[in-house]
């Protein structure tokens, strides 16, 4: 019998009622002759109940200790919904993430999974049981201290554990229908995909998608899981993540995704020599900020000016890192903008179809938005602009390129974008 | 350095401010040069809401999840304490029962600690730091499922610990002063003891002194384990728990225990001859059915009537075995009755002191106080009277032994305690 893993997010599981749905569906899952497997989230606001006691314990909760806290949170939700499915005649079996062998490395708080021993799932799930395993918790392979995979966690765990299960399938229940060609909130048309590719998902997840973090969607790729996000609200179809091939909808253009979360940084008048790059960065990764989307400009009188992004949290831990390298590489300035927004354009086509990008600039320029800095992966295009105008931008690019309809519809003729776009201009209808 | 374990109940952490002051105490005792390991119980209500949780998924929970769910308690306290001891400068780890290698049988819900596995504790120990292990949990030794030790369990947990460590001292920590001579709700007067033998503190226990459970007093009485009983609301000692020897204070009367949560059976006409008694206590034993206190009286015509105590929860369970044995055997009746009370009244010193039950009887009798049901055992004395007059009857015994006042005074004529409580009648400042 194939084995099919399910995750259900903490909305899902938010009160007696709605543990009891989940277990109804699980339950249908086992019926329908698969072996099942659950990763699930602490219930609703638990999580934030227990943020809130470290915080009256202590200002800065110890690590090892805030983690210790927090994964009571699954260890109840999981209890529960094993007990909600074995009242409904089925046998289950909660396990923690340790005894899931959900095996991390030690950075408590955003551990990462590096290995899955299963044997004990094996087990259960070879003893007819329905196995229910803590999501977002792991235990690390050195100290064996109990860990927290980070936000998103428990799609992490669920991912791993269908890899490490060799599952059919791995489903990942949560509040949305699905992933979208742009946040339904902004764009009131955009449409559901009916797939996307591993490499489309990470470039959305990249960019500020919050459908999927990114670090499942790796682990889906590295491992080739098989990933179907839906809602745990009702049962229609969600939107799948698999390998590109031949029989997926081949769309130019998969969706687009925003984020605000993050600041941009602009060194100005930086000496053009060799190194200087390596001089500016380096202390920034030493200090664990993630920096995205550099840009140098073109050198002026031996000087250029840098521009990247980085998480507005890490501003300050950046800044007085960044005015002493300026001061040392002899920059001129050092200047923070945190009113900012990136919005990116994702599709696997784009590599076959080279209009893609001046399509999308066309459209900001069209509708009088400025863009700030840009850069470009084989199958996404970002640019950063006001964060006052990222709605508007994400709604004119929907618009521009179309997205609220079937993607096979818009590539009727499939040469550029800019050329389908032309074509289809004069007709919306055919 | 002496190892030194401590215990706090769920009302000693009930709240943030409850745990810092804990922290402040654990961290007083390391200061003083101890090495420190803490059994802590769930926060205050935390156990409650999480039952109400589970009835609400399943009006009769499956054992094992509803002890994967109980355990999320001491998780939550335990972290919460750990942090709050690191907050003050000293390092602390938190451990679960089975990190902390307390093994127990697989009986969820009433789990008994089988094998202390010590290692990890110690090398925490070793390592400096103050050791926060749950109380209440451990996981089984067969099928390494996490259980629940039941009422009581964290003060089994931190004997256990104590015993294991090879600890000075076991400090329970508790929301009452120690051990009294009589419930201080029933008798205003009723004095703290400075100390009792393994053996009276046993008898107490099992007589209804609610302050050690019966378990942890065996275990502590096993492996020789010094414990003292304190306020965690205060510094002022406790009551010691400890080897009978010459130094300790040599009370013929300890104190006065009572039960309310038994009822008797009584069955009428129960031939008399050989093997019945096995006939009637076996189907109830093979039922768990714990009995207590049973009295045959005298064959009249070749039947006698037996009466015997069980716990009052047990009643529905035991009546229709009960029903079927009285028939099987040829007795005339069954007849239960919920509303009795034991009295016990404990002491080393009954051994040599052969009128300590008649001048019980007599405490009684002057008070109009009927006798149920006598059982005794070498240091005990129990009677069952009505429920509605076991204060009274607490009251009359204490009184008539004069335990308010210092044991060693009361002992100045150490006759039997008949003589000796003639000769301080006259006069009560003797």
């Amino acid at each position: 019998m194939a084995v099919i893993v399910q995750k259900y997010g903490g909305t899902s599981v938010g009160d007696a009622e709605r543990i009891a749905r989940v277990a109804e569906r699980v339950v249908a899952a086992a019926d329908s002759g698969h072996r099942v497997c659950v990763a699930v989230s602490a219930m609703g606001s638990t999580t934030d109940e227990l943020l809130s006691l470290a915080a009256q314990i202590s200002p800065m909760p110890h690590e090892r200790e805030l983690d210790m806290l927090l994964t009571a949170g699954e260890r109840i939700s999981m209890a529960l919904l094993s007990m909600a499915i074995i009242e409904r005649g089925r046998e289950a079996i909660s396990l923690t993430g340790s005894q899931a062998g959900i095996m991390t490395d030690t950075s408590h708080g955003k551990a990462k999974i590096v290995e899955v021993r299963a044997r004990r799932v094996l087990e259960a799930l070879d003893a007819g049981k329905i196995v229910i395993v803590a999501g977002f918790q792991g235990v690390s392979t050195d100290t064996y201290d109990v860990t927290t995979l980070g936000r998103g966690g428990t799609d992490a765990t669920a991912v791993a554990l269908a890899a490490a299960l060799g599952a059919e399938l791995c489903e990942i229940y949560t509040d949305v229908d699905g992933v979208f060609t742009a946040d339904p909130r902004i764009v009131p048309d955009a449409r559901k995909l009916h797939a996307v590719s591993y490499e489309e998902m990470l470039e959305l997840s990249a960019a500020g998608a919050k459908v999927l973090m990114l670090r499942c969607v790796e682990f889906a790729r590295n491992h080739g899981v098989l990933v179907h996000v839906r809602s745990s609200f009702h049962d229609g179809a969600g939107t799948w993540v698999r390998r590109e091939d031949e029989r997926m909808e081949q769309a130019i253009i998969s969706g687009i995704a925003h984020d605000t979360s993050e600041a941009k940084v602009t060194i100005h008048g930086v000496p053009d020599r060799p190194g200087v790059a390596a001089r500016v960065f380096r202390p920034l990764a030493d200090e664990g900020v993630n920096v995205d989307m550099i840009v140098q400009n073109v050198s002026v009188a031996g000087r250029s000016d840098i521009s990247f992004t980085l998480p507005k949290e890490d501003i300050i831990r950046a800044k007085p890192v960044l005015d002493a390298t300026a001061e040392e590489v002899g920059a001129a300035s050092v200047e923070t903008d945190p009113d900012i927004a990136k919005v990116s354009l994702v599709g696997a086509g784009m590599k076959t179809h080279p209009g893609v990008a001046a399509d999308m600039f066309d459209a900001l320029a069209d509708a009088g938005i400025n863009i700030e800095v840009i850069s470009t992966s084989s199958i996404r295009v970002s640019c950063v602009v006001r964060a006052s105008e990222v709605e508007r931008a994400v709604q004119v690019i929907h618009d521009r390129f179309r997205l609220s309809e079937e993607a096979l519809f818009r590539e009727a003729h499939p040469d550029t974008v800019t050329d389908q776009m032309k074509a289809l201009k004069g007709d919306p209808e055919s």
